[in-house]
């Protein structure tokens, strides 16, 4: 049998021999407490988990590195805890939520939503320094259908904003929230994603995957549409970044969709039907630590029963698809979980189709170090007379505006 | 849809936020070789498995940090060595129990009780230094029904106590030994705890959540009696603690209940069914690694057959609930693996009814760091004619003492 | 009860307490880039995989520490790239097979199997600068059956060498690869076994473990005249180390087992029913990382049907076999996983009947140690006619020679 070789021998170039150590983006991907990523994540509120997910039945949720228990009092008071009792460090997983709070089940301590001590049955009189202890918590509030935490500096909370994009509810409409990272597998079927939220973040900025990943390569997994290139533009707001994606469709309809990043983490998409109108949905890339993320979003909606159909490969959902099938149709999951738990940014090769995210990448790094100095990011609003934002996503045909 | 906040908007005491790093408490629950735990814990026997769980099939054990193999010879043996053959490393585990011995898989070499070796079949005349070579091994000895190891210093090497609650059986009365760590589950289905060894340790001086835990939180887990809040006097013995919990029952009668916590890490809990009577056990809380124990006790009984019914909640066995009926009756197990895997005792709030607790680990401490300093830790018996142990515990109805 | 005790009451000699911490040999064992061991490796072509197992569908492998993608194009080229696009980072595990190489599914990059960049279809006329853009890729070639990569610096690339036991195929042979690590559990159902190279390449030359491990042990696994004793003798040759076990079987007839080792981590055992003759295969321990290997071999055939038959024992594969079964009767796999994931060698107590090992692991040293110190190691050939390599195993029946 004749040597066969599939390279030209003296072929030397562009080995993988002797390649230097490669790093992520340290900077962008540590959420964790004191990290500058994750001071600069606390002073916003993060959305925790779709108000109806939060019950009387204590859960655990892990969100930028912290692990804490989430909870519903009986008067439908959300509470956000540190999970170890202040008294022995039991998991208040295991505590029993009552009217007024969570009762550890070791030694009965019952702690409010806003972690005071109301109860310590094994001590003299119910213990007479019990009003000293305190349970660690974070503020929580609830709209959109969401809850929201804020875990950053007491002094520093700021307002929740009022994205008009959500503001205005007209008679028929609710808001549908969702905190099962529909936007990577699409089905829900998993809920933390296992890579770094600066995978998906990246993502928002990054019109051109859609006419390859989504359009061309693995099937029509929007709308036939986009297999048109768009010419893309990006510019800055006060606060993000926009692309606006020109197409000239085959029907010779002319359509710009503007898509809109906001700090710190927040994408309004516009319809991904490419259907004529405004954005109507936020969704939040909440890191849970550096390696995990949860993509939770709300949007407003006069038809909430059809409002986050399965979507279907061949007729699979993705939880029910085999490795092959998803080599064979790979969706966002793939192409972010792909890249690894945390990306190896050191080895990127950033070109002119990446613009979008190397603007955002470079907010996010200007605001991320103004926090470290003392300062207060962007986007961040602590007087609710200038709650609202404006958000300019949409698709837009001409012929139409 | 107006914002739903949880808490006074400008409370900014208490939150989690910028909290200190937490740390365990090292000098208790590190155990490996060298550490100062574990120096002290090996200057006492230290119960590997009950007896009938110690066959001719070699099994993996690990205590104290230390991996070991141990099994019983054909002619009745028990041997604990080290389990990487010394010859070329194979685990005995894949060895052959023999009349004299262990006989490696590989090359055939065979190891006594002892840890000689006395065949090296591959060898000339089957070995001409054979007599040098000694696989590394630990003394054990059996009594109570259980296989005792000593891992410390081989001229430090005490007698086994003889505790009088286990000593003078009566004519029917056997022992009846458990390794199942009975103590948590009470099903027997987690035989090694997933936690350190000092959270069921602390839960012997722990009369207290007798009370809220098995009794007011999660169902009567042991008896009604136990809801009565005790009166509870600490005291130190010669070599552990003790409490006397006082109660007055609903029908008049008053009974002290004695517990005893003895050094390294015995206890000698009274009937929980709250009967009168002496303690008739013991159990020990034995450390598998810094993160794992295992409860291996022994008790007297003239009724063996019964000696380990499981508990059942609402029917069913620990090993059968799920986790939300875990939640709703929580149990030992819960409470201490709540604590994590190695509680951060640095955020620790002990209060009142903690007293017992704090003594046990003033108690251990010092005695940790005496062998830390080169004594002989209280509780440790070099003379055989010095070995008997009074162990005060049980149940004291006082119109019948 | 009376205290049984398995031991001398003062033995205190060769306690397991106080081992000293023990260590693998890391020169030997570690072979990520960059360690000694490693950059020895990469100086010689390695197989992969069979050839049958390269195919259209990108698959991962690990090899020498480093992660890559190996696949086939569409025009039948094997090739092995560095798995993170170097665009962005998303594994070409998600990519499709073209006619010309593999696409990245995020962007639609198309990379060569010599990692060239042929289209980036997102960029502006699709990339003016993508004749600069190169994917790490390693030189592959087919032959034996196998698919080979050379890893090491390029300017370093030997010639494959053309050992005699393979060359010269008769008309009816072929060869029959095999990828499964078939010679640890004989079976096929562990093709990565988890544990060092070192632990399979020290059982090449280690003639006497055949004896134990492998016919009084367990059963007779190859042939019963291996419970024959050999008189054995060791020599060095010139890229390797050789045993001639000489042996006179109970028939009168005296055989001659000839094995051989050759640098890196080549064997060539002769046939293991004990027949006259040659050898006619060889199989290699590839690191897969220092705790994981794979044996892949590939042998001449004129009986392709039955190459690879597994081994039963009471009539089970290895992979159907309970833990007990397999303590019962261990094989390779026992013994050498028995081991652990990387050896303690300062723990070991070589005997007389290691001395193969011994000499196998001092030309390792050496060689490892040259290729650090910049030379060219034994056993790498850069001149295509000085290829071919003898190869002297088989076994040897002196009334047939």
């Amino acid at each position: 049998m004749a040597t066969q070789t599939s390279v030209t021998p003296n072929d030397t170039e562009g080995s993988a021999y002797g390649r230097p150590p490669a790093t992520p983006n340290a900077l962008l991907t540590q959420v964790g407490p004191g990290t500058p990523c994750g001071e600069f994540m606390r002073r916003y509120w993060q959305p925790v988990l779709a108000s109806a997910s939060v019950t009387t039945r204590p859960q655990e949720v892990r969100i930028l590195g912290e692990d804490l228990i989430i909870f519903r009092d009986r008067k439908g008071r959300p509470g956000l805890l540190y999970p170890r009792c202040m008294h022995r460090g039991t998991s208040l997983f295991w505590g029993r939520v009552e009217d007024e709070g969570i009762r550890c089940c070791y030694h009965g301590w019952l702690f409010g939503v806003d972690g005071r001590c109301l109860e310590q049955p094994c001590e003299p009189e119910g213990g007479l320094q019990r009003d000293l202890a305190r349970q660690p918590w974070y503020p929580v509030q609830e709209r959109y259908g969401l809850v929201w935490a804020y875990m950053g500096p007491p002094n520093k909370r700021p307002v929740l904003p009022r994205w008009d994009v959500l503001e205005d509810l007209q008679p028929g409409e609710v808001y549908l929230a969702n905190d099962k990272s529909w936007g990577t597998t699409r089905d829900g079927s998993m809920p933390i994603t296992p890579y770094s939220w600066l995978h998906m973040n990246d993502n928002i900025m990054d019109p051109f995957h859609v006419q390859v990943l989504h359009t061309t390569f693995s099937n029509v997994q929007f709308v036939a549409s986009f297999a048109v290139m768009p010419k893309v533009e990006f510019e800055y707001i006060d606060n993000g970044v926009i692309y606006k994606a020109y197409r000239k469709l085959d029907d010779g309809r002319e359509v710009d969709r503007v898509s809109t990043y906001m700090l710190p983490n927040i994408m309004c998409v516009p319809n991904t039907q490419h259907e004529h109108g405004r954005g109507n949905s936020l969704a939040f890339v909440v890191p849970i630590d550096d390696s995990h993320c949860r993509i939770i979003g709300t949007r407003r909606t006069a038809d909430p029963g059809n409002a986050y159909p399965p979507y279907l490969t061949n007729g699979k959902k993705w939880c029910d698809m085999t490795v092959e099938e998803r080599q064979d149709f790979p969706n966002d999951f793939e192409a972010q979980a792909g890249q690894g738990p945390i990306s190896l940014h050191s080895e990127e090769h950033l070109a002119t189709s990446d613009k979008g995210i190397a603007m955002q990448r470079r907010m996010l790094t200007q605001q991320i170090n103004l926090v470290a100095q003392g300062g207060d990011p962007l986007g961040v609003i602590f007087d609710e007379a200038k709650a609202r934002v404006r958000v300019p996503s949409g698709n837009f045909y001409r012929d139409r505006v």
